[in-house]
This record gives structure tokens, sequence and C-alpha cells, in this order.
């Protein structure tokens, strides 16, 4: 193999540079790179236009970022690699709950509510009943398990997107079971609603015929002492994004059903979903 | 194929995405990326931590660009990504001149000189005589050929690094060639450079055991009319870094003879190059 640039060799010739004092870690996934990038580049035959695009494309997309977004995120989730990455990061066991990425708008140190408490605080949207069960494997409740859920109001913002106009902790708040590992709130029926289009990912999208829509869903953090934390999304049965969310986030196990309650209870909706923790740390 | 994501099945999942209405080269452009960097996920088994660790430098390299920096093209580069591109984009029949990359120090509209003339305007550095001919693939001589050139100084830094040391254009030309094809001008033998290295890509070339220098080297643009640009730069023979260029410009054909001269004609070396132009539009 030559030191020198070949079309043919290249791959070799660029891997063929690490250094003896790399990292091996680093070594392994960058030869990994390289590689895959190169026959990228050579499969498709990319010309130097589309090259000077792309460039322009990645710096424009770093520069957007800020501290109220994160396009390379977003660019990772259109390209179903966030999801990808965790997928292979939480292989569970057959019946154990699906993880799905946390997604920006996780806020830490909601408030911890009572049991029934009502987390929509601008009372408008569809009231929705969330009720189930934190259990293990076997099929034991978990007791003290956390139950933190968030999702977007009735025009489909999350609380941190509207600081001026929703109230603190809207759609937010954490939940502790007791002995029989039940969770219960009240909140509204999600919304879909639309990633931020107006940047760099949103003109891909619109190149590649892609909608930036995420159908709707309620976000759960669910975590307990001596269990692998668990981060997943249940959906909104029937939302016509469930077969096209942007960002890959539904599988098929977390579809919820959402039952019409004509029990005269206060609330229009009724939503079920139990989630089943697998050991670990969480 | 189901339409919710899954580890296997990610790679269709996404493509299969893609709308009526995408534009067809960047369905065919995005479907491999999303395929090759699906694999590269795979193949090495990322964490999520280092994912985190990818946005961050990705997010990093675009926010450190700007007027003076141009850090994600600094990456395609040392990845061997832009001489890959510049190589599929420019392949060549035997006898013509190889091309490469334009690099981020041309400037357009350097001052015209006469054959002869001194480039080196600071005075700085090891006199050198460059000289060659212009031809086409038949042995003809390429008459009104203009050869724009530029190196860095002295101490390694180009012109425009430097607005307020050097001189303007100072080690920078163009030559336009009589009939004879022949170009002839003074100058300074190149020294060798690093990379800008103080930000994420040099970050990247320590983790895997790369310096970051580039070997001594004199770029040519050489265009004609009715004929295809020649983007190419000539490199000192010996020098320290032919064999690891931190951005993989290399051939082993553009390595240049460096003769120390001894004849009292007051330059310290000679370097002699040919360039051969292929038929085409410039």
């Amino acid at each position: 193999m030559t030191k020198y640039f070949t079309e043919d060799e290249s791959v070799d010739t660029v891997n063929g540079r690490m250094g003896i004092d790399a990292d091996d870690r680093a070594a392994v996934v960058m030869e990994s790179l390289v590689r895959h990038l190169h026959s990228f580049v050579k499969d498709v035959g990319i010309t130097q236009a589309e090259w000077d695009l792309a460039i322009d494309f990645l710096t424009r997309t770093g520069q957007i970022c800020g501290p109220e977004r994160q396009e390379f995120i977003l660019l990772s989730d259109t390209l179903g690699i966030s999801m990808l990455v965790d997928a292979i990061n939480h292989r569970r066991p057959t019946g154990a709950t699906e993880n799905t990425v946390v997604g920006p708008f996780h806020v830490e140190g909601a408030p911890i509510r009572r049991m029934g408490d009502d987390i929509s605080l601008d009372g408008k949207g569809e009231s929705c009943l969330f009720a189930g069960q934190v259990r293990d494997l076997d099929g034991h409740p978990i007791e003290g398990a956390c139950v933190d859920v968030w999702s977007d109001n009735a025009d489909g913002y999350y609380d941190v997107q509207q600081p001026d106009i929703q109230p603190r902790w809207n759609n937010r708040g954490r939940f502790i079971t007791g002995a029989d590992g039940r969770y219960l709130f009240r909140g509204i029926k999600p919304t879909a609603y639309p990633i931020p289009d107006d940047g760099p990912v949103g003109q891909m999208l619109d190149r590649i015929g892609r909608h930036p829509y995420r159908p709707a869903h309620m976000h759960f953090l669910v975590t307990a002492d001596g269990y692998e934390r668990l981060v997943t999304h249940t959906f909104v049965e029937g939302d016509s994004y469930l077969e096209s969310d942007a960002v890959f986030g539904v599988k098929e196990v977390l579809i919820a059903t959402y039952d019409r309650n004509s029990d005269g209870s206060g609330t229009a909706w009724s939503s079920q979903y139990d989630f089943v923790l697998t050991r670990g740390s969480s």
C-alpha cells in the first residue's frame, strides 16, 4: 500500500495513518467512520458542488445551535440515528418495555404530585386520565418507582418553548408509586406537532419530500432503585403521523389506547399503559 | 417491512420515508448516506455517551467556523474526503497532470507578473527558481496559459494569515505563457507547516495519534482556453512529512525535484515541473 493518496486505496491510506499512541476505541470508531464515509462518496459519486453544499449544510447546522436549539441532534433524529443508538444500547428481554430517545424537552426536577393530580395547569385541551402499573419482568409491582411525565399543550408546544405564555411545569409532573406499583394522573390528550423546520434540517426534509411532524405522544421517564432507567413515550392510537414520525420514535408496542369516557368522571379520555422494568442500575 | 422503528430494519424504515416529491438526486445521496451511517453505528456499537460526544464535536466544529476559518473543510481534508471527492471528479488520462484540492489559501486576482519576476516580497526564505512548461497531451506547448501560484512564507504562513506582517500578495503571482508554453519565476523554497490544530479537528487528530503537518509545497492553478482547469501542488522532495500529509494532498507524481544552484545565479535552489492539461472547459 502506498503512503500517498490514490482513489482506489483511499481508505487504507487514511486509516494507515493512525498513530501508535492512538486511543484504542477512537481508532476503531474512526477507522469504521472513514471506511463508510469513503464508500458513501464513491457509491454515489459525489460531485465537488455537492460536497461544497454538504460543507455549507454542516456549517449552518452547527451555527444555528444555541441554548434553545440543538440542530445536530435534530439531524441525528431525522436520519433515524438517535433511535438506532438508543436501540443498540437498550436491547431488552421480551416483555420489558421498549426504550426511546429522551428528546429535547425533558426538564429535571418537575414537581412531585399526588396520585390523581392534574398536570394540566392552563386548563386547555381535552382532559385525559392516565393510569397503569410499574412492574418487574416477573409481574411484581415495583414500589417507590418515580414516574416522570411531560407532554406538549393543546397547541403542540412544551412549556419551555413558551415561557411567557404557559405556567411553569404545565403538563409535567413526577409521581411516586406505592406498594401496588400503580400510577394515576390527569392531563390532556397530547397533540401532534412539527419539529423546528425553519433551519437546515427542515430544508433537508423538504428536499427529500418528508414532513416535520411527530405523532401525539406522552413522555415517560421511569426510575426505581435496582432497575434500569426506562425512557419512553406512549403514542396516541389513530394519530395520522404514527407511521411517519419525523424522528422515528414510534415502536408498535408503544402505541397506547385512548378510550372516550362516558361515565361523567370529568375527563374526556382514558389511557392505560403498564411499564415493565428490567433489573440493573438506573 | 414495518413502518415503525426496529433496530434490524432501521435503514429501510428511514429510507422508506422518502416522499414521492423528493428531489431525485437528493434521494439517491441521502439513501446511501443513511445506509452507511447506520452501518457505521451498528458495526462499532456506538454508545450513547459516544454519540453525545459526536454531537458536541460536530456542534463545536460548526461554531468555530468564521470568515477566517472553515473547520468542516479541515475535517473533510483530514479524513481524506476532500482528496477523494477531488479524485473522483478529476479522473484524467495517463500523462495528464494530477489534480489536488485548492485549499483555503488561494486568493483570486493575484498580480500578473513578467516571466522571471520574484514573488517573494519580504525577502525572507531560501530563494528558488521555478520553471517548466505547460503542454497538452500531445506534447505541444500551450500559449496563453495562466499559471497562478501561491505558497507560504519562511515561517509557514500565507500572506492572508498575517495581513499585518506580510506585504499583500507576498509569495503569489500569475504568469501568462508565451508561444513556448514556458513559465519561469523566482520565489522561496516552501516550508512545511501545521494546519490549524487548536480546534475540534486538532483534538480529533491528537486522539488518533496523528500530527497536523503538511509537507512543504507550491500551489499551482493552471488555466487555458479549451483546457480543463488544473488545480495542483508540487511537493518538495525529501520533506519529512511527504508520507504523512495531514490532508492527504500528496500524490507521488507531484513530488518535484529541488536542486541546489552553484552557478552564482543568485537563487539557492531550482525546481522544474511541467504541467500537462487535458482538453475541456475550464
